[in-house]
């Protein structure tokens, strides 16, 4: 499949699993007139998709014969493996691109299997629910071979905004989970001060408007800032030191304590902060916690596969 | 002080306590043509304020004198006390903006002290650093008097986007507690996720770049929705469940333990989301994790005042 295919027409694809994700990566295909064909263990969960222009392959080694471009969404790698290991031999000569959740090892695994079997391969990791599927807002995130994803870019442009994030295949699921560790630590610190604000009678969509407000502005030009610190390795305090942030954190844990909030994430930041001046940091900014953070490893090859 | 005098001159003001914040106040007014006062204890920083166009009060009862806006920004409530306890009488009839950081219990105090000397009372919180005053993107917060924030609002805009959050003059502190707690806890994970990359040779500033996006971009929209469902009570999983999002931060926590990665902070996470699947959330969204932070006491009073 050329590029200049995708100028002319839509590019057909194959979508391989249809649960709640792998149904919405399909629906924003055809929604954009690409012939699509889906397979799915469970059939009935086709039928919809069916009705609205699928062609709905009744096997595997159908679904996978049908284009050059095959999607997998399914729940796991040992899924993943169970489907397409018994029709490797078709995919043979076609591009790959598996959005399925896993390991940064099990892309790097997945990807000799593909290598062996002449597959062109590109892991994936879709940083959005599927309401979001087919928003250009949206981050797609990819790794492995840059020849795929140049050639496969404009139809991935269908899901979301698509990013490339290098050649280790395991880069995206790392991204990932990087990411939703960040979403997660976001989350907790949010509902934390929503249960504080809350506390004393305050709307949680009230208090919602500010903080998202808080996080896409002054905070990310922040953490914009502080990246940069992490980068020289340098942490000069000349916003705000850490010093200055361990006692304003007793301000938090004073308030929510005197309003029943259960306050373990504060106390775990603040001993965190502790460490890092206990390390020397006590003038420095917030980005300097990065040393207490990080392990003895700081590059190279993992030890242990997952 | 008339709300019409604004609309014809910069309208002259006070500032009181000349460290990195009130310098960057004072500079702002300064900036903008109001006629400014400043005082500091130490008075060599007033020196280069001066040089610029600030009139340097002698004494705090001079500098209190000279506008009917006073803007106290000292290290905490007790210099607060200590530089205003001996002019209370010359602040009488005019209108004091204290954005000296406190607790919501220390603004409920001062304003009964401003209530007895007749002056008219705001709390503040700045939610920025000295370089982003005189923005109109970053927020200060006010409570208190609706009558003095609507009377100095256009005053108050040189300094940023002045947004009122209630008459309770603790409202401020309490949203800047909650606040700067959702910003640790977005730091935290943050530099954990760029532990986590930088073990693999990425740059913090290339994944910081993906981190803002993501904050500002999916997770905002995230917040939003379960924002509702908090303010509802009831916390639909149709977009992602817990159960799943325990299942996922498991490749964080091995990820990040193999490359030596401290995970005190995704550990507490996941415990967190433990126990609200332990009362019966598993099937529900990340907001019912609200339920097993928040205390008995769900509105009202505090029990104790620091
Ligand atoms: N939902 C999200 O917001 C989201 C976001 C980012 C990434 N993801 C990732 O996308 C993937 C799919 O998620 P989802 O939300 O679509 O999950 P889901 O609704 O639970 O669907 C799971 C899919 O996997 C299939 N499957 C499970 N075991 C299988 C097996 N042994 N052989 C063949 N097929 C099997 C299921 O088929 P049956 O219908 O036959 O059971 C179904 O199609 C996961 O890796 C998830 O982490 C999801
Ligand atoms: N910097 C920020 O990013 C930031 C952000 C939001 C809020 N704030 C809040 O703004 C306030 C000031 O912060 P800052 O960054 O300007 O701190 P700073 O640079 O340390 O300045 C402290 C100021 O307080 C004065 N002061 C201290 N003790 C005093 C006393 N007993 N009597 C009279 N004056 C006294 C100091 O006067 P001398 O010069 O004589 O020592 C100086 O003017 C704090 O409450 C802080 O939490 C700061």
């Amino acid at each position: 499949m050329s590029a200049e295919r995708h100028a002319s027409a839509p590019a057909p694809v194959t979508v391989i699993g249809l649960g709640n994700m792998g149904t919405a990566l399909a629906a924003a295909f055809l929604e954009r007139g690409h012939p699509t064909t889906v397979w799915n263990r469970s059939p009935e969960k086709a039928k919809a998709l069916g009705e609205r222009g699928a062609r709905v392959a009744a096997t595997p080694e159908e679904a996978v014969g049908a284009a050059d471009l095959v999607i997998a969404c399914v729940l796991d790698h040992d899924a993943l493996h169970g489907v397409l290991d018994p029709v490797a031999d078709r995919l043979a000569g076609r591009t790959l691109v598996n959005v399925t959740s896993g390991s940064p090892e099990q892309a790097r695994e997945f990807t000799k299997w593909a290598d062996g079997h002449a597959v062109a391969y590109l892991d994936g990791a879709i940083m959005t629910t599927p309401p979001g599927v087919g928003s250009p807002d949206m981050m797609f995130l990819y790794s492995g071979s840059e020849a795929a994803f140049t050639a496969q870019r404009q139809t991935l442009e269908v899901l979301g905004d698509p990013l490339y994030v290098g050649a280790d295949p395991g880069a995206a699921s790392l991204y990932d989970a990087a990411l939703l560790g960040l979403m997660w630590s976001t989350f907790t610190g949010w509902l934390h001060g929503t249960a504080l604000v809350g506390a004393d009678g305050v709307a949680a969509t009230d208090f919602t408007a500010l903080a998202t407000r808080w996080l896409g502005g002054a905070v990310s030009g922040f953490l914009a800032r502080y990246a940069a610190q992490v980068d020289d390795g340098r942490y000069p305090g000349d916003d705000a030191t850490l010093d200055v942030q361990i006692v304003a954190i007793d301000h938090l844990i004073h308030a929510a304590a005197d309003r029943g909030v259960d306050n373990a994430l504060p106390e775990l930041l603040k001993a965190t902060m502790e460490r890092a001046k206990a390390a020397g940091h006590g003038g420095d900014s917030y980005a300097s916690v990065i040393e207490v953070l990080r392990g003895e490893r700081r590059a190279g090859v993992p030890t242990a596969a997952h």
